[in-house]
Formats: structure tokens, C-alpha cells, sequence
């Protein structure tokens, strides 16, 4: 059987029906298991790091006059994120998304704070994740809720304990800004491994004998390209949106770096659709490999056929038992007999040279 | 025979011709039979419901202070339908579309009401039901004309009777928005049907054997797809005006919710093109599948002829009445044939071992 | 042979070339035959229909406070037509475009008129015909140029002689209006009549045995779609741009008509495009089942050839006239032959059946 | 050998590399010969017409108050171009896409005066010609530049020397306006052509023996297509620009040509997409026709193996030598085999006839 | 094996994940090398070249009152390129940019430069190199970095030698220009390449035996032209967004140039989807070659099957051992025999001639 890209890739069912909108219900993968909190609290000069595993405890470690960034992982305890929501003075439909992992890529502007919603795709125990991602932005603090343990941010982590580059002078923007490059760098990732599997696929297909499963292989592989698609493509439109936006929280030195994270996104949703066609024309290649293959077997049997069976024919005129025959009393009818036959025999296989089909 | 997912998805013939426009005709399922009224008048504090067969008994349930929702099931009975319209004062084109159950989804504004369009899709008796229904959204008041018994509201109307949520306390902007909601998120139920079939055929396609009815299915299922996204895909558009719509009835923070109900139809548009593209997909597949299947019957026939096309023919020679046929005599020349034959029959097998084709 | 529908539609060829612009050369079928001309006259209290055959006669019949509804059928007699053009002071490129019966849709504004043109597509004797007409709307009257005969108009004849609706009390814009939902009122029924005959086609694809002459009727069913689609897709922004327009000569009460209208065409075009989405899904069905049915007669001859061919050689063996051959003077030898032969015969159909090719 | 439509409309290679902007250096068809010059000096009374093989000859024939329409047929000469350009001082880029005949199609403001570059198709010779021409329109003068002699304006040549129309009463403007539109009937001459082509093949397909050449005819008619479309859509913005400048060159009184003008090349630009679909069609009618055939071949190819593969098998049983075969002896076992054979032959017959390959 | 064109298109992988925008890694080709520094200074009157290989070596050739064009080969020096990024104040994420070799093209406006990103197609070896290249225009410099040694610009280094046409009178904007019009006009040679490729490919299928390679001929070919579309699509938008951009940089008279350039671009923007339609309809027009031979084949077996084996059963017939076969003793029967079977054999010929296979 044929190992699939796709099953990690799988989202489950959507949003249970018949609730108000609002409610808060945890839809994802069973396996998300505890939520565990993360505190950072940083500015020039200094730099703190918690983990905590009630809400009420995390918010003792804010500090003023620094920038606090608070890291959910599991959504299941919709507690306690509804008190932290309660705290930030969220919006019920913020918290409804954020612990909606069906929700798609999206960028939305409240008064004090900007909501935005992503998808992580990195790769945990060889596997493929797409984890949802929900992100607010405030003055001094940010918020990201993450399905699961796991992420893309240790290098954004590091950058900050060791003061490492501008991510520590600049502010809760900036901070924002590098979780959706790490985000979309990580794409570029994933994106890669599927040009792999196209260029993988393709050499499997120049030699002369693919095997049958890699047409199973290349619908996999397309379904595999269309939902990375699907969980990329909507992030053009959210970074689109997060650089034009006229908004306060956004300093305009940040600007300039949200133009170079379009531009990622840009392209690798430009690499995408490449890899898209190109696996699309594999099936083609596919296709005529086997139209060739058919092609080949027919012309063997078509010799062998076309060959023998005269022959045979002859050979079946001489078994008959008429009385009178006379070529079967003349001594070399015999011979005679095998000269016509390999006379025919030649002239079978000439006409088959000409005809290129040998 | 393969059952159908769309036979029920198909609708009536359009609107008779040589009416003057405004003709209030009923044109739909001839099953929708009696027309039937509900009225659920409600505010903060009080909630009433009552279901009355005939308008002007419907009347005097209304209260003075309250949100009136006057929901009719059935069209069939126009003459009901255009004196609820003379009460409201509906403009004669607005009655016509309530009727023509073949109108596409759209919104229109009036002076003093707007006027919704939409498709329920969900299940009744296991079969999917594709109904006609319209809204009009008053200052205190909601219409909804529904095609027939049956709806998607039961959890509206338990909120409204349990005053769960906000449903009671915003006005009736919002009630349009949660009916809106609770249409939208059974469309979600609908595509993951589409989901389930499409991956069910999907594993049947991995099988070795398919049945041949398969073809019927695929067809059915991408046909399916395109009833479902034409009934879905421009409930987008009139979202999108309701959302933007600088109209009095739409209070300020009843906004908020419909853009996120725009999310939420932007992503069932979405799943619905993804399954779409899949369902294509999959015809692809079925056929690699009979090619191959060809292919390896092509095999077989080929094997099995050249190996024993041949040795007949030898057998032929060998059958032949020739009265001098010098091997005839000698004592071990049936044992040498024998010999002879089997090299051949090995050095076919190594052939088409060597070809792959064994 | 298979009869096409698309004969009838079919167009002329494209006006002469080396003319100048706006010169007046009837472009349309031959049968097109007699100008006749019609005359009717209308206000709230009055109604006057007239025939006649000289524009001359024609003018009398103009009274004042009147809707004066010409209309021309046949435009062969170019020399009547320039007539009525200097009469109501009509634009050279106006008189041309009506003559040239492959003008597309449009709509020009003219300082005192709108000039629009349309397709009509109706049956007439069992044929679908596409009929090029032209409208001029005039502060108090309507002029429409028909390229033959018979009309999709009765409907509005109707209403205005016996006073049914608004027609007689509205303006020339209504009755502008009314005649252009005649006519998209009749592109439903043409739009039906290919969802019917798409259905017929599936129908038969279903079934077994399908006609080789499918595939003709198939691709005469595509065209037909794509020829209907050129004569309505242009109305589309015809009657957007009609319904957007800022011109005194349509009034506000009517507008709420023409978006009605609008909505209609919007509709038909969605049809047409859903229809012809499954008409190119059955090419691809007949395509299945013709794979489908090639890899039946394979397999037959797979069977037959694989069972037999080798049950003949063994017959042929001991066929030949080695005089040494122990077998053939053992007594037994033939009917252990038979049982051979029929085990052999019995794992072939084994064989064949775990395959699944019986 | 397949005449193909295409030839002559391949282009020369690109201009060449290396060369700095502004450069004015010919490609172009090696046989545009010797340029020649032709002089229309016109207005409401007068008309003179000149043919003059240089520059300086054909200056002195300008007259005040008058329109002069400047040809130039062949651009080989680039100094007598060069020279014109200075005379009506001319941008440098102007010349270099003057002689540069693979420049697209384009219209370029500049201060004195509109440049337009076009493609002019017609036949010559029965072949088609694919012609680079280019317009300078100043206040009262007309400059085109043709690739070669040979154009499709003898039309607007006869109405200037006549007088015909309102062509000497308008200004450069008008002029420019006869010219594209003569180009754009054109277009509908060679769009008809294609028309008959995709008619013709069509009817070819419908015949059930089409010739094999026709898929080389199908994919040479497609090209034609594309190469034709490449030259026309083009001309599309151009003259939607051309319609819409806000330029004291174009009177008033000329945009309702303009307007016309723009009109027909939209439906020259339908025509084409339309028979491009069609075309694309016929591949897959004739991949079925090759399909169906094939399916007849195998057919009966089956049914001869089929029955006689069987009643040879038999005839070989009773041609074995064993001494003991108690059928052999039985005086009616000739007759009584005869009779089973015939049994099994009808049986066949039945079954392939109840499978409707007969 | 089959030499594929795109083998030396192919892009190394992404930057490396887990750094913080702005971080300057050298991404690219391994071979590029050394960087080395070229200083052209230039004014009306006055030309100086310099080659360098220290940044602090090549400041000291600038000159007042000259425009430097300052070229870099070769990004993996990194601390020589940040060097010159601080003489000219360049903000990292420029830097970053430089020497990111997957950037796709792109223009950004800061406050004192341009920076544009280009892809350099060209031919170096017989192989076609992408090469990554970028421009940063000031007042009176215009830096380029290129990844490798070797590049398009020698024509623009000669104009700038030889004060050959504007070059030297035109600011800085010009030569940037005129450098991307030496990348344009190498685009034109790389898709007259493809177009070549295209037309040797056809030609190949017009002949009756392809060889089996040119499906892998035409897929690498329709890989070529994606990836060659890729770099050069997202100039089309850069040159667009150059040609508008409202900056001071930008001289007035340079905006012609620009507009000119901009035609190009978008002229081998269309010949790419040219030749990209063209090469997808060479694999319809291999798959029916494949069908055709295939049908040829078929033909071939079932005419010699379908006369031999029948024949052969007559043979056999009269092979048979039964004592009593009353033709047998007949003295004419053999003779009579081979009358019967040139006569089916005729038979059969006559019936394949009429369905036309032979």
C-alpha cells in the first residue's frame, strides 16, 4: 500500500451545527491533549521566560515598560482561554475562532488589537502537521494560540533570549512580523519537499518501468499540493491586508519588512502553482507511458501472430488425409516445403523491419 | 442502477413565459402542499410563539415592543403570501421571487425592508433537500418564506425560546444574520458529505477492482458538486453586499458577526472548488485504472499466444503425411522435440521475465 | 445521419467589406422576404393597433399622447428603413447596425435615444431560430427592427391590448423593458430545451449501448451550447449597463424592473455554463464506456485464446507421425489425455475467475 | 504532405540584440523589396494622388489646407524612413517600431501627434499575409508605413478619390478610423475562412473514414488560430484606448465611429475565441473516432478467434494418432462432429449477437 | 537518456529557515566563485573603467560630476558586499535580497534609491543560465550585483566606451534602462530557442515514427517554458510599476524608454504562453500518434487471424483420424479444397478492402 502525504494533512469536520455563533467549542485533534502556557517578557535590556500551567499564574508575570508575549499551546481547555480572552477583553467571535481549527487564514482590525489567524505546516516525527495558529496583536503584548504542542518558533525564541538581531528594540509588531516569516519560511520547506516528490516521481517515470502504484502516487501527490495550497494561498491575502493596513499598532519601520514577507508569500505561492502543473502533467507522462507499453505488447503479439499462424497453416494442409495429394508422394516436397517456409518466414520479418515495428 | 445524490438536488422548470413581470405564479415542488404560518414575537424579556393556518389570524399576534419573525412554510397557497405582502407592503416583484422557487440567491434593497434570497441545503428522510427561501428584513420585523415543511432554524428557534446567547437582546438584523448562520453552517454538513464520497471512491479506485458503475458515480458525484456550488456560490455575493450594505437596519455590531459569517461561506466556496477539482481528479484516475487494467489483459493474451503459437506450428510440421520425412523415422525424435520445445517455452518465459512483463 | 440542432443557428456571413461605415446593406437570411410594418399606439385609456406595408401610411397613424410601439419586421427593404431612420433623426451607424443581422448586443446612448441590440432565440416550426433585433427607445415611442416574421412578443401584445399589468400606464421605458423579458423569458425555454436534451444524452450513455452517432450528437449538442451562449452572454452587460445608466428616459420606478431583469439573465448565463460543464463531462463518460467496452472484447479474446491455444497444441503433439511416440499405443492414453486436457481447462476458467475477468 | 495554413504567418526572429534603444534597423520579410511612396493630398473639393520613389520628391506635393496621407510600402530602406521621421519629427522609438515587424500592436500618445502600430491580415496570392503597418496621425497629415506593397485599403483609396461617404468632410482623425476599420473587416474575412476550416474538418470527422492526416490538419488549424488571435486581441486595447484618449486629434463627431469600430473587433475577438473552442473539439471527436475504430477492429478480431479458436481445437483432438480412440471407429462420429460443431458456432453467433458486436 | 534543457534552470533551495530577516547568506550556485568589482565612470565627456577586487580599493575611483555604475560578479564574499551596502546606506533587507538567489524579480521604492530584482536568462557554454541579478539606482550611481562572472551587458559597456547613441547624455535612470533592455532582448533569443524546440518537435510528429523519447522530449519542454515564464512574468509587473512610479530618479524623457520597454516585455510575455499553448498540444498530438500506430497494429493481426485461422480449421478437419470421411476418398476433394479456400481467402480480402484496413 502506498503511504500517503495527504492523511496528516486532513482537517476535521467542522464546527458543530446548531450553536449560537460565539459558542466556544474546541474543534480539532483529539491528541492536542493539555494546554500549557508560555510567558516572554522582554524589552532592550532585559528578557524573562515562564511556564506556567494556569492563566491565573501567567498574568503575575507581566511586567510594565516591557513587551509580552503569551504562547498558548492545546486549545482544548476553552476555560482557560475564555479568562484569558476576559482579560485581553476579546471579542466572543475572536475566541470562537481561535479554538475553531477549521478556520480559515484570515486578518481582522478590532479597536485595541489586530486578530489574525494562519496555518503552520512543519514536520514533527516525519510527519507532515498543519496546525492552526491564531495571533492578536496589542499594544504591548501578543497573543498566539496553537493547537498543539510544537512550533516554528524556536528560531524567533532564541533570537530573543540572545538579543540576537532588531527583534528586541523593535516592538510588538515586529515581534508579529517575525512568527509569520518564521511561519512562511517554513513553507518554503514543505514546498520544497513536494518539488522533491515531483522531480522524484518524474525520474521514476523516465525510467522504462514504473511501477502501477505511482499513479496512486501522483493523486496523492496532487491532493498533497492542493490543500498546502489551501492552507497557504488565504496567507497572501491576510500579509496583503496586514501591509496596507492604516493602523497604530504598525510602526512604519515595520513596513518595510512586511513587504519582504509578501514577497515570500508571493513566491511561494508561485512555486506552488509550478509544482501544481507540473504534477498535473505527470499524469499525462503517465498516461502515455502506459499507451506506449500497450503499444509494445501488441506489436509482439501481432508478430508472433502474424508469423506463425500461416505457417501453421501450411503445415495443417499437409496433415490432411486425402487419398490424393500428389505433392506428399514426391520425395522432396519435404524440403521444398521448409525453403517456401522460411521464404515466408523472411519475408514476414522484412516486412516488419520496414514497417519499423522491430 | 446507481442511486443518484443530485436527482433531488434537480430543479423545477423555470417561470411560465408570457406573464407580465411581477405575476405572482408558484413554480416549485409540486409535494410542498399546505402553506402553513409561525409567528415568534419576542423581546428581552418575553417570548411567544404561535402557528396559525391562516395571515390574518397571524396578525394579531403581533406585539407592540417586540421583534416579530413571521416564518411561512409552503408557497403553493398564494393568495396567503400576497396579503402578508399587501400588509407589509411588498413590492409586487418581491412576492414574485418569493414564489419562483427557481430565483437565485440575491439581495435587494428597499426604502423601507431588505429583501434576501437564498437555497437551504440539508436532509430529510435521507435524501438532500435543495428549498427556496426569502428573507425580509424589516425595522421589527423578519419574514421568511420557505418552500416547505422542514428547516435548518431548530437551533434559532431553541436559542430563542432558552434566550441562549445574544439572540434576544440584538434586534432583528441579528436574527436574519444567526437564520443566515444556521443555513451556512448546514452547507458545511453538505460539503463534507461530498467529502466522504469523494474519498470513498477514492478508496475504491486504490482497489484492484472497481466496479464499472464507478463511471456513473464519479459523474454523479462531480454533478453534484455543481448543483451544490451554484446554489452555495452566490449566497457569496449577497453576503458580501450584506456585509458592506450602509443601511439603518444593520446596527454597528451586529457587523462583526457577519463577517464572520463571510468567512465562513468564503471557506465552504473554498472546500467545495477543492472537492470539485478532486472529483475531476478522480476520472483521471479510473482511467490509468482501465488502461492498466487492458494492459495486463493484453499481457496474458500475448504471453499465452507466443509461446504456444509457435510450438504448435512444430507440432504442425511434424503432422504433416509427407511420405519421406527423414526425422519421422529415427527412434528418438520425439524425445528431441520434446526437448526442443521446452527450450523454446523457457527462452519465451526468460523474455518476458526480462521485459517485466511476467 | 444525425440531426443538428445548430443548423438553424448558424449565422450569415459578416457584412461586405470595402463599404464605408454606415452604409446601409442588408446582411441577414435569405428568407427574410417582405418588410411589414406594425403600428400600435397606446396611453392609460387608449389602445390602436395598424398594419401596413409603406412607412408613409405607418406615420399617420402617430397620435399625441401616445406610447407609439413600431415595429418592423424584415429588414430586406433598407430603402423603408432609411425612411424611418430620417423620420426620427436616427444615426447613420444606427440604420447600418440594424440591417446587419451579426451586429452583437449592445446598447449606445444617443442624445434623444438609446439604441440597443438583442438576439432573439425562440422556436418556429420545430427550429430554433436566432432572430437579430434591434430597439430604439424614444422619449414617447419604441422602435424594434425584426429580421423576420414571428416574435417572442404575443405576451406583450397581449397585456397592452387588454390592459393586463402596468404596461399601459407605465412609459416606453417599461415597454422596452417588457419586450427584452420576453425575450430573456424565451432563453430559459432554449436553456431548458438543452438541460432536456444533456439529460437525454446521459440517459443514454447510462444504458449500455450507446449509438456510435453519440459522440456527434454530443459535440453538435456543445456547439449548439456555445452558439447560445454568444447570443445571450453579451445581453448580460447589455442589461447591466442598461440598469446603471443615468438617463432621463428611464425612470426611477422602472429600474426596480430592469434589476429583476438583470437577475434573470445573470441566472440564464449560470445555467448555460452548468449545462455546458456537463456536456463536456459526457464526452468524457463516452470515453469511459468505449474503454470500457474495448476492454470487454479483450478480455473475451483473452479467454478463448488462453484456453484453447494450448488444449490445441497438446492435440497437436500427438497429432504428429514420429513412429516412435510410447504414448499413442497405451490404451488409456487418450482418455488420460482428456482429463489432462480438462484439469488444464479448469485452472484457466480458475484462474480467469480470481482475476475477476468472468 | 499536408499544406499548412500557418506558414506564412510565422514571424521573423526578434530584432537584434546588443543594439541600443532607438536603433533603427529593418526585420522583416527578406522580400519587401524597393520602398515606394504614395502621396494623398485631399480635401472637400480637391484630391490629388502621387507615387513618388523618394522623400524629397514626394514633400513638395503637400499642399495647405489640406489632409495629406503619406503610404510607404517596404521599410527596407531605412534611410528614407529616417528622413520622413525627421521632416514630421518623429521620436527615435517611433522609427525603430516602424521597421521593426514584430513589434505588437500599441498605441502611444505623444505630444503632437498619436502613434499606432497594427497587423493587417489578408490573402495574396491565396496565401495569407500577416502585415506590419504603422500610423503616425498628426493634425492634418496621416503617415503609414507598410511592411510591403499589397494592403487592404483600394476601399478607402476609391471613397477619397470619389468623395463617397463622409470621408473628404472629416479630418485625420476620420481617416485613421477608414483605415483600422478596413484592417478589422479583414479580420472578419480571415475569421470566416477559419470558420470554414473548422467546418469542413468537421464534416470530415462525421464521414467515417477521415483520412489520418487530419489530426496534423486539426493541430496546423488550431496554430492558425492561435497566430491569428495573437495578432487581432492585441488590436482590442488599442482601440479601446484609441476610443477613450482625451487627445484634441480626435473630434467628436469621430467617437461614435470609433465606438463602432471597437464593437466589431470585440466580435471579431468572440468569433475567434469561439472557433478556437470548436477547433480544440475536434481533437477529442477524433481521439473517439480513432477509439471507435479500434473497438470495431477488435471486435472482429474476437469473434473470428473466438469461434474458430474453439472448432480447431476440436478437429486437432480427433487428428491425434492414439491407437485406441473408440469415436474413431464409429461409422456416423464424421457426421455427428459436423453437427456439434455447427452447434457451437450458432452459439456463438447468438452470444456475440445478444452482445451487440454483431 | 534525453539531455533536458532544464536542468541549468533549476533554483538552489530556499534560505535557510530559523534566521532573522535581514541576515545576509549567500544562496546560490556553488561555482560562483570570487567576487570581483567593476567601476565604470562616466559623463558626457569623459569614460573611466576600473577592475577591482576590494570594495575600499574600488570607492576611490568615483568622480564628482560623474555617473559610477558600480559591478559586482559573484555574491558569496558577503562581508565585501555589506561593505558597499554601508558606504551606500543600503537598508538590510536590500542586502539580504542581494544575495538571496531565489528572490523572484521585484521593484521597492526607499527613500533615496530604487531596488529592482531581475532574472538574467542567457547562454553561456551551450547551457542556459538563470543568473539572480540586482540594481540599486541612486542620483548619480547604479550598483548591480550579479551572482557569477558573465552577463548580458557587453552591447551597453560598448555604447558607454564608444558614447554610442544617449548612453552618456541620459542620467542614471537611462542606464538602469538600458540594462534591462539588454535582459529583455536576451529573452527573446532564450523564447526563440523554445519556439525552435517547439517547431523540431512538430516536425518530428509530422513524420510517422517518433521516437519513443519525445515524450519526454515535450515534457522537458513544457517544463523549460514554466520555469522561463517564472522568471519573466514578474518583470512584467516590475517594468509596469517602473514605468509609473512617481519618484525623481525618473526623468521625464527616460519615461519613453520605459513605456517602449515595457512593450517588450509584454510581447515575450505572450510569446511565452504562445509557445506553452503550442507545446501542450504537442503531447494530444503524440497521444493520437500513439493511437494511430496502435490501430495499424490491431489491424495488421486481425486480418492475418481472421483469414489463416479459419483456414486452418479446414485444414484441420481433414486431418482427422475417423475411419469413415467420405470427401477423403474422393480423388478431386483436395483439389476442390484449395478452390473453396481461395475463395474465403478473396472473400475475406474483398470484406477488409470494403470496411477500408487495407
Amino acid at each position: 500500500m502506498v503511504k500517503r502525504i495527504t492523511q496528516s494533512l486532513r482537517r476535521p469536520k467542522m464546527k458543530s451545527v446548531n450553536q449560537p455563533p460565539g459558542t466556544v467549542t474546541y474543534v480539532g485533534r483529539k491528541e492536542s491533549g493539555e494546554t500549557s502556557l508560555e510567558v516572554i517578557d522582554y524589552n532592550k535590556e532585559n528578557y524573562e521566560r515562564h511556564i506556567s500551567s494556569s492563566t491565573e499564574d501567567a498574568f503575575k508575570f507581566e511586567a510594565e515598560d516591557r513587551i509580552t508575549w503569551f504562547n498558548i499551546d492545546g486549545l482544548s481547555n476553552t476555560a482557560e482561554i475564555e479568562k484569558l480572552g476576559k482579560y485581553y477583553d476579546l471579542h466572543p467571535l475572536i475566541i470562537e475562532d481561535i479554538v475553531n481549527t477549521t478556520q480559515r487564514p484570515k486578518i481582522d482590525e478590532y479597536e485595541d488589537y489586530l486578530f489574525i489567524v494562519a496555518k503552520m505546516l512543519y514536520h514533527q516525527d516525519d510527519k507532515l502537521v498543519n496546525e492552526h495558529i491564531s495571533f492578536v496583536l496589542g499594544k504591548d503584548y501578543v497573543l498566539t494560540f496553537q493547537e498543539a504542542g510544537g512550533d516554528v518558533f524556536d528560531g524567533v525564541r532564541g533570537r530573543l533570549e540572545k538579543a540576537y538581531g532588531r527583534i528586541r528594540t523593535n516592538g510588538s509588531d515586529y515581534l508579529v512580523f517575525a512568527l509569520l516569516d518564521a511561519i512562511v519560511d517554513h513553507y518554503f520547506l514543505v514546498v520544497d519537499e513536494l518539488s522533491e516528490k515531483v522531480e522524484k516521481l518524474e525520474e521514476q517515470l523516465f525510467e522504462s518501468q514504473p511501477s502501477d502504484d505511482i499513479t496512486y502516487e501522483i493523486q496523492d501527490l496532487k491532493r498533497a499540493i492542493l490543500r498546502v495550497r489551501r492552507a497557504v494561498f488565504p496567507l497572501k491575502e491576510v500579509i496583503s491586508r496586514f501591509q496596507n493596513l492604516e493602523n497604530d499598532l504598525i510602526k512604519t519601520r515595520t513596513k518595510n519588512y512586511i513587504n519582504d514577507l509578501h514577497d515570500h508569500i508571493l513566491q511561494v505561492s508561485e512555486n506552488i502553482d509550478l509544482y501544481r502543473e507540473m504534477a498535473w502533467g505527470l499524469m499525462d507522462m503517465y498516461m502515455t507511458t502506459i499507451s506506449n507499453k500497450m503499444n509494445e505488447v501488441m506489436k509482439v503479439l501481432t508478430i508472433m501472430a502474424s508469423i506463425f499462424i500461416p505457417l501453421t497453416f501450411i503445415a495443417g494442409i499437409y496433415g490432411m488425409n486425402f487419398e490424393y495429394i500428389p505433392e506428399l508422394q514426391w520425395e522432396y516436397s519435404y524440403f521444398v516445403l521448409w525453403g517456401v517456409m522460411i521464404v515466408i518466414f523472411l519475408l514476414m520479418i522484412y516486412y516488419f523491419k520496414r514497417k519499423k515495428w522491430l
